[in-house]
């Protein structure tokens, strides 16, 4: 399960880039700012986040940690911060809607069944997500390579076949088999009639890799509240995606798991926000482990950044307790590079901040 | 014979430039296109290919796994690419045709006597071989620095010097020792009559290195099938290629075998693409260990792309069955790659898929 | 105590620039110049230095050798240098007043309670410091990831946890442990009430974040001696400090301690330089290691170094002894480089000793 | 001794810069021109070298082998290339000259003791030296940082505190201690009256940091045969270098050993080949250690290369065998890689070999 959660696809060669080319832009040193008073609250899509930082759709987050998918959109809640249920998720929709006050997003992947997904976006409306994150880089799934080496299979199933391993961590192991939910709880009727298939076949049997921009249309008449379309990564892209009427777009290249050999998401980032034009918002994922991480971001334009593994390894340790530490971090992590940086809004924070 | 497969000359730079500069290239993310039928099957010298990777010509392959030749052919023909008979093969020109339905290609290296080369010439057309491939870059044989440390000779011959490294992979040595064929199928002719030589001494005697353009001629006169010149890296070679009637020349550096200090074969492609201004067909190898690397060549105007290790590794460790499975990998790894940059034929690649 | 002393905050990404960058700069070799007679001395804020290093303030000095700041200052003054004490020393101003001959530096952080600061200032009028650097980088404190996880506090405790290591070390740890001060001199009165608390919240509730170029104007008017300012690493920043009637600035970023991501200080040397305009002197810290650091530094317009790991590893391993020993190698190494480069007097040093 | 052979000064960035500059330059492969004869003899000074590469002057040498010198002279003779004896030299002018038939190079350090100079240029005379090598970038030495480790002493002293290595080779340690000769050869009457020192120090003792190119002169006229200057790595020493009647200069930074941070060679040479404008001949040594190095050194304009290291290590594990086994290598390689790059001559050799 580390291995699904912290590597890329193929070689990983975006996956290295995402975080290389995060750590080689150069902040400004600035001082004697009054920096008393730090301000990293913000607003997107309307709703104010206390710090601009989200929490990116991840799968089967729920075998990381018991109830993994709840415990994260708590611990975002208590942040502030939105939480994004991922439709691969172990929870399923009701479940969280059922454990959780206030409100969360939910991420839908288009499936060859419509009639499935109509069903997806009703039940996401009923629960009250206040956004849909329609992703849109995952028409093939690429190969995770060390996801067929560690047996990573729909449904999931664990086995003790590296039980000195496991058996060292046994409040993880007891967390969750013990857990209610062993399953993917959004997508159920869809698995293989016939016992269990590796995630990769299970995804190149039911993801819909026909998809185009009038699907995207199709989705924006289902969906009344806020849309957001998650892969975007090329100026070109980002100018058709304006004509379907979407609320926001995160720039991504799923985390360095799909395209190997893409640009890394903070170097095509600027490209895409020239591109758009002030004409939605525009979100950023991939790579973001730290508060400079996220400062840098929102210097080239973004809104607000998502996190996957930056708050993954939080849940897996210590549960949603780990995700509000994780948080913490970051935030702590912002701040202080505003501070040192001399800017003590998240609002002003642009090309400033940046040196050369 | 790891080593034999896996590294390059001298310091290996050039060996490392190839897949260093496959991995720099960038590609373009692009999403909303419909990739729900992908083409992979190209045209390379009039004869379809089911994917745009044919199998280069590797010596001693008979040795990496028993009749290597054979099953390499097998696989290849199954997987509907050229497979690539190399003069320095275990299994000969007449094994293979013996053992393979369908066609298959020859390399050729000019040895100082002609008399041989007109024979191997005249074996190949008898042995209905659609395709000559002339090895232009191997006047002198280049130093691989592990190959005399482990001891290769001419003809091969396997001691149990590190026995308990064979003793644990008792297939691989079944495989080998049983075989029928234990020494160069179409070269015993030109053996020491004296017992072993190393391959390097015995290259060097055997080989000729006065071989200037006017012999591609002498082979173009003797030649009436396709003819392939492999080893050009110049744009200025490239054009004296195109006075020899020649049907298509292979970018190549020996795979990091040859010249240490050598361009990478990616590197040198565009500008021997812009000096053949069409007038034949361009292929590459060196350094092709993945669909992306192919995806990479192809853009630059490669029109198809040869592998040596990549198939090399699935022949010694499963016969050809692993060969299948190399080519399955890398048709996996292409098609997801398209997908991913928004191309769903194979045809249709070109720089729009390269970023920067 | 070695975390502390060797290493950066976070990602340690400006820590490894700040050497890299230095690493990278090329001198020229010259030959056949006289460097029989070779000058290291210099004169900074009107003092005599006989070498262009001095000692930066660093904290907690006494924890890592018995009485370390007296120690420090003995031999800084001893090899005709100066040295800083730290605002976080463990030994006390008139600690260092009434053991060590001569003058000393002293080094002060803005704290919350202004009248403390007087105070400060007022104990180093009375112990005839000649310069008062003031710190401007640390309005919040960085973490430095080691530092929680190895515990450090104020007031700073030792445990015997890792006693297996300490035990090997016994000479180090009686040191320490005999030494008859064991708490931040300067500070006493701030220490919490109700027992200890980490170094990094301590800072966060004492050290004032809303201090701008005014609180310097504060300082000026009570400061008779030389001013310094440390931590401009900007133009912009060090253009503003010019209006401040200060003497020297010290190009710095805390030892990439603080901002992680800003530029290295050798980078941002020159357009530092270029801003001053020989209003004031410029001196550099960070990454500076051996002579040639130093050489390269003065090349780009540094009038002199100051040191903080260099003479710390030293003084740990060594008391006095070591820091002698540590300037000596510093001093040996730029005269070796100034032969090398052909310049024979260090104030004759500029950017004539850089290639390209 | 291992360690004084193999590396660099201080952080041996230099000496990492010669090998890793000589790397990076990229060579053009070429085709189908016929080398089948390929020449690397050349003309050096009015000599005829079997090869572009001569033996540079190495302190010490003797304590790598019995009698090391000599048979390091021997070696260099038979495969038809000068070997130049260092002033630091175990073996004595004398030796060398009773031991090895043809002609030897003697190279220079200019002592405080004018006389003891002269003495040892009539020495060189007396033993027919062809050509003598000032050189010039040693006014001080700079610190090999294993050197103290390893208590290199003058004169020097084996020890048998790493008793348990030098054992596991009881040839190397038999053919020192057998030898005749265990001091430095030419130097005996300049060692410290009252037993040993460090290398570093007794060189600081006797080498005069205070020459300048009247010096030069001054050897000028006391040595009638070829002159050469070793060290010149700058435009303006090269084109001073001229006033003084040399017929020879060496482009070097003594092998990355004394000024840490100089440019490397390879990057040194065109510039200094520029400004001499032929008007003398161009060597060049540091960091070269392959075939490929010294076709690329020539194709920006060296007439020939020295190499240290690349004949040390021979020397060390065979002798005078293991000299010749070096040149060949190294012949071998330079003979591949001008085949491969289309040259059969290597005076021909020129900026064509080299790509973009």
């Amino acid at each position: 399960m580390f291995d699904y959660i912290d590597r890329g696809s193929y070689d990983e060669v975006t996956w290295n880039r995402n975080r290389d080319d995060l750590r080689a832009l150069t902040l400004r040193q600035r001082v004697m700012v009054d920096v008393s008073r730090l301000s990293v609250g913000t607003t997107v899509l309307g709703e104010h986040w206390k710090m601009p930082v989200g929490i990116a759709p991840t799968g089967l987050t729920g075998l990381f940690h018991r109830d993994g998918e709840i415990e994260g959109a708590r611990a975002a809640q208590a942040a502030g911060v939105p939480f994004t249920l991922s439709t691969m998720s172990i929870c399923s929709i009701e479940d969280v809607r059922a454990a959780v006050e206030g409100t969360f997003w939910f991420q839908l992947y288009l499936m060859r069944d419509r009639g499935f997904n109509a069903a997806l976006l009703a039940r996401a409306r009923e629960a009250r997500c206040s956004a849909l994150m329609l992703t849109l880089d995952l028409p093939l799934q690429a190969l995770r390579r060390r996801d067929p080496k560690n047996g990573l299979s729909v449904p999931p199933r664990l086995t003790l076949a590296n039980a000195g391993e496991i058996l060292m961590r046994p409040r993880w192991l007891a967390g969750v088999l013990l857990g209610k939910r062993r399953t993917l709880g959004n997508l159920a009727a869809f698995f293989p009639k016939d016992g269990i298939t590796t995630l990769s076949e299970w995804v190149g049997g039911q993801f819909d890799s026909s998809i185009t921009w009038k699907d995207v249309a199709w989705v924006r008449e289902r969906w009344p509240g806020k849309l957001i379309l998650k892969g975007i990564m090329d100026p070109e892209d980002a100018r058709l995606a304006q004509t379907t009427g979407v609320d926001a777009i995160v720039v991504s290249n799923h985390g360095g798991r799909q395209l190997d050999g893409a640009t890394s998401t903070i170097t095509a980032l600027p490209r895409v926000v020239e591109a758009v034009a002030g004409r939605c918002e525009v979100l950023l994922d991939g790579g973001v482990t730290c508060g400079q991480d996220v400062l840098k971001a929102l210097a080239l334009g973004a809104r607000a950044c998502l996190i996957g593994k930056a708050y993954l390894y939080g849940l897996s340790a210590l549960g949603g307790e780990g995700v509000t530490l994780a948080l913490q971090l970051l935030r702590q992590e912002l701040e202080v590079s505003m501070a040192l940086t001399g800017v003590n809004d998240v609002r002003n924070i642009g090309r400033q901040v940046l040196a050369g």
